[in-house]
């Protein structure tokens, strides 16, 4: 039944874990290193070279939406491999025009071009950089419950806590955004916490100086954050407060992009309209590392006689072009964003909504899609968060268990692939309900 | 003859300048699309769709040291692509301790560990997070005479003109470095040069306040500001003063460094041992993109029980650790580190100083390897540039005649692949004869 192609042995799991003491790892403190071993994967499925296998609901981060392998990505890349895997930006290559005219085709009309970029970072990078140069203003305006990367202006640009050992980047302001479990407007609604948010960005606004605001800069569903749904009219409420003030709208989507929420783009289940999209992992699920920005008309044609002072080596890169193309006709022709919308609301909505019913350490689940957070408390009253430590534990045990879960802060986010099935969903909300079963984890 | 693998048709050709109107151009104005299309290549040539070849003495973006479509880093990206192409940094995978561990052995002793990122912008990014973090101070020093990457800090770290428009990083300060063609010290020889850019460099340390100093940022050997090879004794220079006042270095390496000088690592030339070394293009020939740091123990230990705030979804890439390996192996068994320094010596310095013997618009050629600079001059007494206008039709008439050439300001590199024969450099240099020879480009 396993499909594992990697060499079995426990030995290849031995070594690597020997040779890791020469990676340094992102966001961590190096004494501790990771055990898990990853060898190859499949679907939902990745294995390690023992022939363990694991049920990924993390998507990795959050990136694999066509999920682990998809045998047509893979062929793509294998035969762009062949062809041509690197050429200068400064050139015209066909999978690089592919790519972009399939991209824009998801967006909303009027965006007609695709700046690439590596990754989520540097695409958000050169959004906020076309932001500055179209508009002539500084300022960027981004929530406190936000990621965006880790370079330079991105990481000042984030709200979390990643954002405070790096602040040297200058023209950033940060804002509350909505959030009604943890409400900071005193709202008790969807709708008041709309209004409020919106009342509170207006004031942000002002008080900053409108004329000196380029962009508000906003995930459309904040990811890492917690799965932030957005209430009824609150991203049309920013459009206007924008337009008002001639601020333009950055949505990143690099987490929420391209099948997550069960849609193609996450801005599609609101009526807001922004000028820059940026986006990453689930364009080509991370297959090659790319990234981007799609440009409206309007800041593109900024940019028409006079030279946009930003690029890099691999923009456009053709092994990644490739496996763009390849992975989007396939979610296409297999209706992969529609299983993720449809899964999201018959299987994975009422599964966590029962979990939430039998364990009491759940304050709260949320989310749409294949993109939904498990909020974790001591006290379901007072919606104090469990520890980190708590939530490593809980990992831990899924982990033994064989589900692999993407965990931040009080918090297990279960976001499989987005071609995840419901006997899938079934398998790993078991394994979920096992584990919080086990142990008081309220008090543990 | 031709090897070229490309579906062979001038229709695509046709079709994919159509859809570069969805290609949104690195470092250019918008209404000027390129116009050569690259379709395949292999070793040092490329092909478009129709058949026609270039010889390719730019290496792209001086990236391809290994040549274009490897076959055995083709392999290696095919075989890891049917494996696992991706998967979360806070795993361990056996391919990115491979290629850890080969990095690690082509730098000083003393350097354990790599960590990865997606290309050079963001590995110079976390240089310069590490250096801050690990000395508890802010500025980051490095030459007007550079170029470090297009993301927040980097730009800015760069020297050169694309950074003005982009100054929203703080914590910068420019410096002068060494270049006895165009002496900014009123020296006269390379002991001379070497030894004010050091007093110029000692001042402005002074000056700043050492004590705000976090780390001086410094090409080994600066590539795009027109590879200029440090005077003997400069970069020992730039290491004393730095130990003097508790300062770290951080080499970029992204362009000079596995193969480009002759040399796996350009430093490997000079007395100097860095602190932090960056880099990207020739360590996988940018065949998927990466990039990344080697942390010397010291600095790799500020982190073992801090958490390093810096890391990104696509840190340690199965598909780019893949054909690292593959293409560190190459390099490796075929000698080619070797050929770059033999051809540099034995073909390209000879040739390149036959061609400015009997081309006066040539005012100097300097490089070492695979890694030299023709700089074009209106005026060999005053050493007057030729305006871009110059370069650009010089470029468009090596084109034309099936040569394909990296242009920056007045100058034209001459950096091929580091496979490059005695006879591909020949036939290069005589276009470029036969080109200079047409029109009195002084005064053209």
């Amino acid at each position: 039944m396993t499909q594992n192609p990697a060499d079995l042995s426990a030995d290849l799991d031995a070594r690597a874990r020997e040779l890791d003491a020469h990676v340094f790892h992102s966001w961590s403190a190096q004494a501790q290193h990771p055990s898990l071993v990853i060898a190859s994967g499949r679907g939902c499925r990745v294995w390690d070279h023992a022939g363990r296998e694991w049920l990924d609901v993390s998507s990795q981060m959050v990136n694999t939406n066509i999920g682990h392998q998809h045998p047509s990505v893979v062929s793509a890349i294998r035969e762009q491999a062949e062809l041509l895997t690197t050429v200068a930006p400064a050139t015209v290559n066909l999978a690089r025009g592919e790519a972009a005219r399939r991209i824009v085709s998801h967006a909303p009309a009027g965006f007609q071009k695709v700046f690439f970029t590596n990754g989520g970072a540097d695409a958000v990078e050169n959004a906020i950089r076309m932001a500055r140069l179209h508009t002539g203003r500084d300022k960027i305006l981004s929530t406190y419950r936000s990621y965006h990367g880790n370079t330079g202006a991105a990481i000042v640009a984030t709200g979390d806590w990643r954002r405070i050992p790096n602040e040297f980047a200058r023209g950033h302001v940060h804002f509350f955004g909505p959030y009604l479990y943890r409400s900071e407007f005193w709202a008790t609604s969807p709708e008041q916490e709309a209004e409020r948010a919106l009342r509170h960005l207006s004031r942000v606004i002002e008080a900053e100086g409108p004329a000196s605001i380029a962009a508000v800069l906003l995930e459309t569903v904040p990811g890492t954050a917690g799965i932030l749904v957005p209430p009824p009219g609150y991203l049309a409420g920013v459009r206007e407060l924008c337009d008002r003030h001639g601020i333009l709208l950055i949505l990143d989507e690099v987490m929420c992009g391209f099948g997550r929420t069960g849609r193609w783009l996450a801005l599609d289940g609101y009526d807001v309209r922004p000028d820059l999209i940026t986006f990453a992992k689930g364009v080509n699920s991370g297959y090659v590392p790319v990234g981007g920005v799609i440009v409206s008309e309007q800041v593109a044609a900024t940019f028409d006689e006079r030279v946009f002072p930003g690029g890099l080596t691999y923009s456009g890169h053709p092994l990644a072009m490739a496996s763009i193309v390849a992975a989007l006709d396939a979610m296409e022709s297999e209706g992969i964003v529609d299983n993720a919308r449809r899964i999201g609301a018959e299987a994975i909505a009422p599964g966590l909504a029962a979990l939430a019913d039998r364990h009491a350490v759940i304050g709260e689940v949320r989310g749409e899609g294949v993109f939904w957070a498990i909020e974790f408390v001591v006290d379901r009253a007072t919606r104090e968060p469990v520890p980190a430590s708590t939530i490593a534990r809980i990992k831990a045990a899924l982990v033994d268990r064989g589900v692999l879960p993407f965990t931040a802060e009080n918090r297990i986010h279960f976001v499989p692939p987005c071609i995840v099935t419901a006997e899938e969903v079934d398998e790993a909300i078991a394994v979920f309900d096992e584990v919080l079963g086990s142990t008081d984890w309220a008090r543990a």
